[in-house]
């Protein structure tokens, strides 16, 4: 089951950890901008930078996110750029995790779940963020396909940028949050399908620049895994974020993009080395919150 | 403006009907499927059954929805046969909607927005679906590039589908539901971006399924042009439809995808006649329901 994977490499690694690849053009260093003319130079280039980060980090990280929409805007090229760094970060035994946060109804969905979460997805990947708007038919597809495949999803629950709280953080009714009521929800749409470490294949997006709203879906969804944006530039950090895990540091994942994608630009010399030594700044200032890790 | 072209457009065919291109190439003409070995084969497919349909319709609707959700499936090929089609119908002077009901946050969402609605996009359309659930800062970078390019966005409020209402019709502490919520925000994005019929360029999709809902909505956002789903296929009708309109018949554009391109299953012959012979039929039902349709 694939939390059942991605929990026991994160206690391999010690690193609740994730690498994300929304590899902006500007991030690259010099030597691989240089000479690149049109979009399919650039995703090429993307691709080469890419690979350096995944070699760099495969040995202590379990996963890498890769941000879509940086592809996207590369046209047919980025879409070919973003299946070669899915494909190429699977062969090197990462979980790969696609941020796509798709969303659509039935039939609709159901060719979003072919895309990317079916045996012969085109862009393939473990784990792909969705977006729960519409609800039930929203999800389920996503859902079924995974279950065939051996892979889950991630869907939106409370994220982490500035004016998220805009809708999730209204009060309901009946006295929940609109993030708690998709919670709920995403409990719901799990439930029976937890692997042997009791998490379900719908995991939430939960951001770690909101401690309060985090502690309480951690409390309310003890079967969802989270995946955890925010940290690094967007300003969460190590402590704000402990509140997204269970006691033994379990229950989540947490991405970091820039802070390691862009590392080269601070610390200077190789983008690879200095990717792979802020990651490891990363491990050690999460862990120094967590404790040691423990799968249970 | 794209609203006011979309407007002039409308009252020019006295068709406010956009037909969907959610190829499925399970929807294609045996004589189209025949050979197609892989995806790439069934990409070109799909492109050639596109054409068809845009040269039968062109001169009596003004708009395409391309639902790239049927694209991704088909990978890179898919892609590329999405950016086709979307050119073809550009070319054939449709404006062109891209249902691809993206959203993410800041740098993030700003691809997304140069994918589909910069000078430059590789993905080029017209208008593009987004979802709002992260506020703001999930649909503001887009609606930045679309009045730069002279483009739009429809912001998902109250979907056509059954689980709609999960979410979208749970009541707020403040007495709105929230899709009211997300509508009075899809309100406040577009103000100021008005063009001369008095539309924002922040539209909103509202399902022709929910007549009440929809009533609601009309008359809570007089500037707020709407994309209706659920004709047709997913059970919504022209008596149904009414509630999302002006007097007048203007401030909406009705979809209908598997009605039209599936029509030839259903009246034999031509799929590019019988697109047209049903496009025709619609527009017959919802005049008949909405009479002469106005500019203001």
């Amino acid at each position: 089951m694939i939390f059942d994977t991605l929990i026991e490499r994160i206690t391999m690694t010690q690193a609740p950890i994730c690498v994300g690849l929304d590899t902006s053009f500007s991030y690259l260093p010099e030597s691989l901008k240089k000479g690149a003319e049109d979009e399919k130079d650039r995703a090429k280039a993307i691709v080469k930078f890419n690979r350096a980060i995944v070699d760099a980090v495969c040995d202590i990280v379990p996963a890498v996110k890769v941000q879509i929409a940086y592809y996207e805007a590369l046209g047919t090229a980025g879409m070919k750029a973003f299946k070669k760094t899915c494909e190429y970060a699977k062969e090197k035994g990462l979980i790969v995790i696609a941020d796509a946060k798709r969303n659509d109804i039935g039939a609709t969905a159901a060719q979003y779940a072919q895309a990317f979460l079916s045996e012969e997805a085109l862009f393939p990947c473990d784990l792909l963020t969705v977006n729960g708007y519409l609800g039930t038919d929203g999800v389920a597809p996503f859902l079924e396909e995974a279950k065939k495949s051996d892979k889950g999803v991630f869907v939106l629950v409370k994220t982490s940028n500035p004016s998220s709280g805009e809708l999730q953080n209204l009060k309901l009714e009946d006295g929940r949050t609109v993030y708690e009521c998709m919670g709920d929800m995403v409990k719901m749409w799990g439930e029976g399908t937890e692997g042997k470490y009791g998490y379900s294949r719908a995991g939430a997006v939960v951001g770690a620049t909101y401690p309060a709203e985090a502690a309480a879906l951690r409390s309310r969804l003890p079967h969802t895994f989270f995946l955890i944006p925010g940290y690094g530039a967007q300003g969460g950090n190590a402590e704000m974020l402990k509140t997204c895990f269970h006691a033994g540091g379990m229950g989540g994942i947490v991405n970091n993009s820039r802070g390691i994608l862009c590392a080269h630009q601070k610390r200077g010399g190789d983008p690879a080395e200095a990717a792979r030594a802020a990651t490891l700044d990363m491990k050690k200032d999460i862990l120094s919150v967590l404790g040691e890790i423990c799968a249970k």
